[in-house]
């Protein structure tokens, strides 16, 4: 339940995606590195509050106890403790568990792929923030799913508005779920669960109110820079000023305009220090598809300075910041418009069917074929003694190989190779 | 224990490795398919034998009883059962997971790549088989890994000497596990180890001994099929005459030099009905290792025609033919020669470096990376708002970046940019 087999059509448009992506993370300098499937169980308790509940545990048959990753992020952090690593910008892209509610149409398995970009290391603020950001709208603008928007917030922004509500910091991280949920429903409904389930008193969900329904860009961070009460606010202060620095190289990048810096975003993961962001598909552009696959978020990150420094015996500290790809909701869009499209993916590269007209000849097929194998040439042949040439030329037809090398007596007698073009039908010796 | 992350020097050279592979799968006209890591824990009982115990489990966290995959094969079968496809050229690589006792130096390890090719469907016969083995060969070339030998046997014929051996039927299996130790110890401890352990008459054992101690060609085959006993036994006679027809192809194929009809060959897994074959290299041809890897096999496969009629409710049948390259063994000898060389394999495809010269010009590299990034090529730049230029230059060298483009003071109010070439320090304006 929750997973899948990729048929080759299914394989070929996801791997015409993940290339796409690669090359993105590529452009930008990134290694590759891979970590196992499996870690140690005690690696993974711990990093995801609620959510430890959904990582698949392996029986214990002796030895280690072991668990399914959950994301690609804690055995990053895991891995760059391990090696005393402190300076790196890697991508990995691999598929991670999680025993969550499967909703499959709408891209949402148990077993998925992510496609993860980090840079670890102490720089100067924002700089590699920003190239997250560059990353995420490179790859959709690529990728041409529809307009989109990446919202971007700050914990420490988000952390000082709790505080000078007068909330207490030992529900910072609760209220913190809460608010994110203002994406899919009205602040009402928010503001009874905080006041209701969290336990906040009226007055102070009254006030986050006024801050978390806030979203605009750098005239927005100027007034709160100003606002009287988030200004005092040592937290709040830094996280804006780091905003509006990063603010400032989104401009030079020239990506401010689907760049919303949004008060409502918080992101449900507990490890997020800094600057988090999430970039949303604003529709369906498909207007083939008459239910269009609603596929919330496409791409999500931010920064995590803390989560390295929990797999050092020391507790050295790595900064890192990275972004992660929601590669399966993606290709849900992508099927779905190949589906209405009609269009058929080849799921092979061969260039040429080796084929024979008369009987007797597979010897001169073999030889053939292994000669153009030999040279680098895609090449296949039906696996019959004597198989018909409209059989063959069928082939050809049916999976889009565009040529047919035809070896029948003449051509043997006359020591030459008959190459058919299928579309044209247009045949030259040689 | 028995897995390991992959830096990215390695990841480099396990992603140089592997596209070889693939490049060769897709020659031959493969579509790649995926299937989960997950498995039902009742598609992998009672298909490998006595290694059904090294299979990994999943805890029973309610749902479905699940387990990790052991290898490609079953799953394919699964696949094609669910699907009811009785006619396909695929790929598959993935990891599979096997609670062994890891050899980690060997390339042996819990979670590994497999890299399969499997041909399935009702063929004439030998067809596809000679072409895994021509797939085989071609990879085997390709990689330069030295001289190496592809070993061909067929169950039919190892089971018919059996039986004019005189071996009861059941024991069929238990005395091939056991001649499949001839490549590791001498005729004599396997002797003792069938009439010992698993029952047998010292004389069938001596009258087996005769056969599998045999090697050769064609005219081993021709001998064998004029052989009075052997002759006489359907299996045997069905499996030496399509040995026969085999050999015929790979002699069009021009591969027979490194091909050995050998009797001793009988592969541990137990759902081969025909041909069976194995690679193994010959030497280590790499003189500056001084403790040299030993391998053993580095492909292997065979005919498995009942496999997937094992999954169909009906028990229909689709033949199915498949070759599996052990990809880590031989990823352990390029790693010992890679270090061996003290060749540096880059780990990035980083084309140019922005870099300034002055202070104060980190908007100037902002900008252009960007331009560079959005023309589709492979740029970084330092995270530090002014770094040195002889920092950035040596970046490059440390990287194996070509190019640096240089954004000064000068550059900027002329509107060009300095491209400089890092090995020769050639510079040019443009």
């Amino acid at each position: 339940q929750g997973t899948r087999d990729h048929a080759p059509a299914q394989t070929a448009l996801r791997d015409r995606l993940l290339s796409a992506v690669v090359s993105c993370f590529k452009r930008h300098g990134a290694a590759a590195i891979d970590t196992p499937v499996l870690e140690l169980r005690e690696t993974l308790m711990g990093k995801y509050g609620e959510d430890t509940k959904l990582i698949y545990e392996l029986q214990d048959q002796g030895g280690e106890l072991l668990a399914l990753r959950y994301d690609l992020t804690v055995p990053f952090a895991r891995y760059l403790a391990m090696n005393k690593i402190t300076n790196i910008k890697r991508y990995h892209i691999a598929k991670v568990y999680r025993r969550d509610n499967p909703a499959m149409t709408r891209g949402r398995y148990r077993e998925f792929y992510q496609c993860d970009f980090d840079i670890a290391g102490q720089f100067d603020p924002m700089i590699p923030d920003a190239e997250c950001l560059k990353i995420v709208h490179e790859i959709l603008s690529d990728l041409q799913l529809g307009d989109f928007l990446i919202k971007v917030n700050d914990r420490r922004i988000l952390n000082g508005v709790f505080a000078v509500c007068g909330v207490p910091e030992s529900k910072f991280i609760p209220a913190c779920s809460t608010v994110d949920k203002l994406d899919k429903v009205p602040w009402e409904e928010v503001r009874s669960e905080m006041v209701g389930e969290r336990g906040l008193s009226p007055e102070a969900a009254d006030r986050i109110g006024e801050y978390v329904q806030l979203h605009g860009g750098l005239d927005l961070i100027e007034r709160l820079l100003q606002d009287p009460k988030l200004s005092q606010n040592k937290l709040a202060k830094e996280g804006l000023g780091d905003m509006k620095l990063l603010f400032e190289y989104l401009t030079l990048f020239g990506i401010t305009g689907k760049i919303s810096f949004d008060l409502s975003l918080a992101r449900g993961l507990d490890y997020y220090t800094g600057v988090i962001f999430e970039a949303v598909l604003l529709q369906q552009e498909n207007e083939h598809v008459e239910e269009a696959v609603s596929v919330g978020s496409v791409a999500g990150g931010g920064r995590y300075d803390g989560l390295v420094g929990m797999f050092d015996p020391k507790g050295r500290k790595v900064p890192c910041v990275g972004v992660s790809i929601g590669i399966e909701r993606i290709f849900s869009i992508l099927e779905q418009r190949l589906e209405a499209s009609g269009e058929k993916l080849r799921t092979t590269e061969t260039q040429v069917l080796v084929a024979t007209p008369q009987k007797h000849l597979l010897p001169a097929r073999l030889k053939l074929i292994s000669e153009l194998w030999d040279a680098g040439i895609k090449a296949e042949m039906l696996y019959k003694k004597d198989p018909k040439l409209l059989k063959q030329l069928q082939y050809c037809e049916d999976t889009g190989i565009p040529l047919a090398a035809i070896v029948g007596e003449q051509e043997l007698a006359d020591r030459v190779v008959k190459l058919r073009d299928v579309a044209t039908r247009e045949e030259v010796r040689m």
